[in-house]
């Protein structure tokens, strides 16, 4: 199906709105009358402009407050549309959107509201325009999809249709019944759909519409189910994107349409109408690569860990490490940034890595050259929205290129510990892009994303969501800082799920390591909160092991101290625990940022 | 009264925390678990600094989900509560906060409540400690003051008495008889008041409550009609302020305990315990002062804007520029800082500068040093929370020196508009503290705040709100980006009123002025929403001039090109037009935009 997206979902000017849905491949846009009412560009311009993109003019939008109004009140709204059908020529549109009326005065007369709307529509014919009216949530009198229908269907005029909005249907009806009435509605007379998720918010629908919309798939409607109901009427027009998101309009528009465009992809494929190639789900995390501007930190780290360094690539500086399951790559290459060690790819194992690079293709990420260097092996790499490389690994036995073959063996060293291997990887995103990044993992990867938590750090809530398989052999954690200006601020980290962290713990002391302390507080804390077996506590307070318990089991974690971005923790799962240990994440925030005012790091 | 504040309130460790409320005169603080959890302080450490710092902890909180239990799970409560106990013996606190329980296992039995309760204080009171126990606004069966009161009656026992928390209460209660029973409770069993106020915002409570609570004065809450009803019970403890807020974690402690300690200082004077110096309501603009590192591009402006140098200042490198009773202070010293063009200083005419100076001392603003240098005239100035210098200067006949005796004049050349006047000034907060700018205009300087509104930027939502005295003679715009990054990005503007805007416009270009051009679409949609005489709307296409219109009256208004962070404002308000143009704004700011990429300033 063809897609738009209206231009009050992107940020900036009218131009680099309509440039970035063309790089993202929308077919069409609807235009939002301030957008055209600030451009510089006139009307003709603009269908030029639109033209050069390969964009249509999908609906121009929206007209407000126009029915069922005393004959002189409506005068003046004739008036009005008149001016506004004679711009739509110029600029080559031939949808309006109208709304329905909000105003104080308007007249609870559904007949009333039929006779001036086909009246508007009459005028709309004589330009080559249709009408499509819609019912906003909280309009006056007409305030349903089904009830602005009964309006179109009794005004009868050719030039007058209904456009649905799933915002404002769906935030009215969660009962799939509510909807049966879409099947009544011929898919002809269906001249527009505009589509938005939103997250379930118990707030005033008018502040909920205008600042919390987000892409399918990024909230709590079903929308494909209303999309799903609305094919089913034959309706043949774009599905349109209508976002009023307060952080879509600081962020770039680029990767905002990116995102868009995904959603749709994503929608389609889950109602039928498009078919991506199917998702591959990774089946392990094969290695995490940090980047760094000297290795001696990170190695001394991993050393005291327990890893051992296994290989080294044949080209490049870049150390294979090892414990059990666990690999990290050390790459303290020239070509790469030099802004401190962080966390920049990950390796992830799948049955089918040339598979998982189609998807990721057609669900727009972007595709990394396969060869970085001549002598490399082939890899299938994506990014991230957070920038990070995914590389798609195959499995041991699986076809395709093993990254391993870049690397010339060691002679290894004894492993502390063969049942160490990564737990889950967790990654800062950029303040712009967490909903972005918790729908890529999704419908690129095929992981399920868990809800999102609040941490509070002394300096400020952050969030926090985990995407996982279903067997938790990949788990990532996305993270999120208070503000814009966090981008960067928090840190990074790996988590190696260990058999017996407290004898983890205790090697990486004796092999010099030093945890994150965490205050006496916190384990009076846990001593009121928990018996434990004697000695238990004092272990854990003596080590600086955080302890936490779900309705499955335990949780036992302690962290190491940060490199650059990059901090690790160790942790033990016991009967099933599925969390990440949140309750503690406040104790150890503040440590760590009681930890870096010591040290100045 | 005794002030106290939660330390949730605040940002940073418990120690950053500690020492901004001592800084800003609190007398005790509410200590959240959370945070003592997360000290590597020990109790007996922090009851120490408290003392140190001259703060009593007046509550430690909270315990929650503490009573209406299964014996065995009650048992396992008490035994929680032990520790807490013992651990706030260590503290020095003698008063913990018991919030009605939330668990869906509670039972629905008062007895039973009232029973466990009674337990809970007995045990409490053998460490020296009360209780105060108080209904959550979500708990589970009790939810509402009276009921929690009728609970603590009925356990009768003398270590248990009741919290009352103006969020709880108001959230539920609008309508003022709600809060009758409030008399019925004798104030010796009011164990604890917690303050706070809160936007009226049609949302979940729980969501409402952990996020968007504010300080008193900043919300919608009639927060000091409960204090007076408290008040009247007898209730001799602290007014202790327990607000979350996502901004307030953010941002620095020391400031944010300014503003709390400031709104507590104003809800002392409303409900008659505290008697500041009375408000001085300024009744004009006396100047404002541009702050320049190079002071032509400004003085060129202001030339073409028809203003005429009138004055040197004696000592320094400071001219006064004058049009009718508009004056603008251009002050390209070195002693300023140099980061650009900016409006630095407000002179505000005043009955009564001593006075103001006063009241503005009292209510915490930081008060400048009178005189600059030796031969300045000794002027009373505080600083406004964005770093505005605020000058109360004496109303001509009144007390107090005269600000224009540090000038000489020059010859003056004729003014090109007698009616010329300063009719706003819009000035960009720190994100941060936009809340506080609003509490701090109206407390400190007795101006009346409209209500906030939301403005459409290309880049994201601005918000903006006035502050005005009652005769519109001194008008300031208050202006906050869509995130913290905007701190310094948007521009400030002097809004110049005179009586013939067009003829203005005029001759500002004629003068070699360059008015920022506003989009032809602007003008065609002007022409479908009103009716204009002849040529009126080419005048104004022609000369950029916005139009708006009200119930009062019409708004006409054109822009300068910006100067480092300053631009003008000309405008015309006919029939009493009460706005600022808002409706313009998002076409003002998209022109603005264009504008600075165009000319890369």
């Amino acid at each position: 199906m063809r897609t738009s997206i209206a231009t009050v979902s992107l940020s900036g000017s009218l131009t680099e709105k309509l440039t970035a849905a063309s790089l993202a491949g929308f077919d069409g846009v609807e235009i939002f009358e301030n957008d055209l009412l600030a451009s510089p560009l006139a009307p003709e311009e603009i269908r030029a402009r639109c033209a050069d993109l390969g964009l249509t003019i999908d609906l121009y939008q929206p007209m407000r407050d126009l029915e069922a109004l005393p004959e002189d009140e409506f005068a003046r709204s004739l008036r009005r549309a008149r001016h506004k059908f004679e711009l739509m020529r110029r600029l080559g549109a031939d949808t309006v959107l109208v709304c329905s009326s909000v105003r104080p005065d308007a007249i609870d007369d559904d007949a009333l509201a039929a006779e001036q709307l086909a009246r508007v529509a009459s005028l709309a014919a004589d330009h080559g325009i249709r009408v499509a009216y819609e019912a906003l949530a909280w309009g006056r009198h007409i305030s349903t999809y089904d009830h602005a229908w009964r309006v179109v269907e009794a005004a009868g005029h050719p030039a007058l249709g209904t456009c649905l909005d799933s915002f404002h249907i769906l935030s009215r009806n969660s009962e799939p019944e509510a909807l049966d009435g879409i099947a009544d509605i011929p898919g002809d007379k269906i001249f527009f759909l505009q589509l938005a998720d939103a997250p379930r918010l118990a707030m005033d629908v008018l502040q909920w519409s205008r600042h919390y919309r987000c892409f399918p798939g990024q909230g709590g409607f079903d929308v494909a189910g209303l999309v799903r109901r609305v094919l089913r009427t034959g309706y043949a027009g774009p599905l349109s994107l209508e976002v009023f998101n307060d952080v879509f309009r600081q962020s770039e528009a680029a990767p905002t349409a990116v995102d868009a465009q995904r959603s749709l992809r994503l929608l389609q494929e889950e109602v039928g109408t498009a078919s991506p190639p199917p998702p591959v789900v990774p089946t392990g995390v094969a290695f995490a690569e940090l980047v760094t501007p000297d290795d001696r930190p990170v190695t001394a780290l991993l050393g005291a860990l327990g890893f051992t360094r296994v290989a080294r690539h044949r080209g490049k500086p870049v150390a294979l490490w090892q414990q059990g399951e666990a690999r990290i790559l050390v790459n303290s290459g020239p070509a790469e940034r030099r802004d401190g060690t962080r966390l920049a790819a990950v390796g992830l194992t799948t049955p089918d890595p040339a598979g998982a690079a189609r998807r990721a293709e057609a669900l727009l990420a972007p595709v990394l050259p396969r060869r970085r260097a001549p002598e490399d092996a082939p890899l299938d790499a994506v990014a991230a929205p957070d920038g990070t490389e995914l590389f798609f690994c195959a499995a041991p036995g699986a076809d395709g290129p093993d990254w391993r073959a870049d690397f010339a063996d060691d002679t290894p060293a004894p492993e502390a510990d063969e049942a160490c291997r990564v737990d889950h990887l967790a990654l800062t995103q950029p303040w712009h892009h967490f909903d972005e990044a918790a729908l890529f993992h999704r419908g690129v990867l095929g992981l399920s994303p868990q809800q999102s938590v609040d941490l509070a750090d002394p300096y400020g809530l952050l969030r926090s969501r985990a995407v996982s398989s279903a067997d938790g052999a990949v788990r990532i954690v996305l993270t999120v800082g208070a503000a814009p200006t966090d981008d960067t601020a928090h840190a990074q980290h790996i988590a190696l799920a260990t058999d017996d962290v407290v004898a983890a713990a205790r090697r990486f002391r004796a092999a010099g390591g030093r945890l994150l302390p965490v205050p006496a507080n916190y384990y009076d804390d846990l001593a009121a909160r928990y018996e434990f077996a004697d000695g238990e506590l004092e272990t854990y307070r003596e080590l600086g092991i955080l302890y936490d318990r779900d309705a499955h089991g335990a949780f036992r974690h302690c962290y190491t101290r940060t490199v650059g971005r990059v901090f690790f923790e160790l942790l033990q799962r016991d009967g099933g625990y599925r969390g990440y240990g949140a309750p503690n994440a406040a104790v150890r925030l503040a440590a760590q940022h009681t930890a870096q005012s010591v040290t100045g790091g």
